[in-house]
């Protein structure tokens, strides 16, 4: 048995608003962590939702980061799904919780796909 | 106590193929999936690896959905990320269950953004 991904969910408690209203520095932040987890940006979207907050995909050779942030709520979840071991994710999550201000961390770890010599099939 | 999101993680297996390694068809499919569920899309990327696989991602109104595929493995993993009471996850996870042709269908469900009056600050 296998697992193909590892995807790592964050809830990011008691950040600085003001980050988590903006969407240029939610993006740079983001690409930040896929840098600091050294995987390889292939694609982005990025979106401004009116009142506020921000969502926010990266999608990396190794899977995605995304961050979607409720700035009345202080707060950010932010999914980082990488695939094959070396995406640094505990650097990625560093910078992200020292990005945003973050007080108050949860993380939670899923392994996905896994998979045995019965799933390959032609 | 109030949950911002929820987040459903499906785990797709014994899967077709050749739908998994065409780009075209799994971009369909991630549409079709958000318009089923009534979200409204605000931004899209996609890529195909190579040798094979796809990632994708379109971010929703609502929050996003994603799909990575392991053709080798006809293994789909998707995540619907919804917030608010209006997304119809359930019809999502139907459309692409039977477009993928999926035999082998798991369902985790995530409560992101637990808060409560605490959680709100200045």
């Amino acid at each position: 048995m296998y697992a193909l991904g590892r995807h790592t969910l964050l809830e990011l408690k008691q950040c600085d608003r003001e980050v988590l209203e903006d969407i240029g520095e939610i993006r740079e932040i983001l690409l930040g962590a896929a840098e600091r987890a050294k995987a390889k940006v292939v694609g982005e979207s990025f979106h401004q939702f009116s009142p506020q907050g921000v969502s926010g995909v990266v999608i990396i050779a190794e899977s995605h980061l995304s961050i979607h942030t409720w700035p009345e709520w202080n707060y950010a979840a932010v999914d980082i799904f990488t695939c094959g071991d070396s995406a640094n994710t505990e650097e990625a999550i560093e910078f992200m919780t020292r990005s945003l201000s973050c007080q108050n961390l949860s993380v939670l770890e899923i392994s996905r796909g896994i998979v045995g010599s019965h799933d390959a099939q032609g």
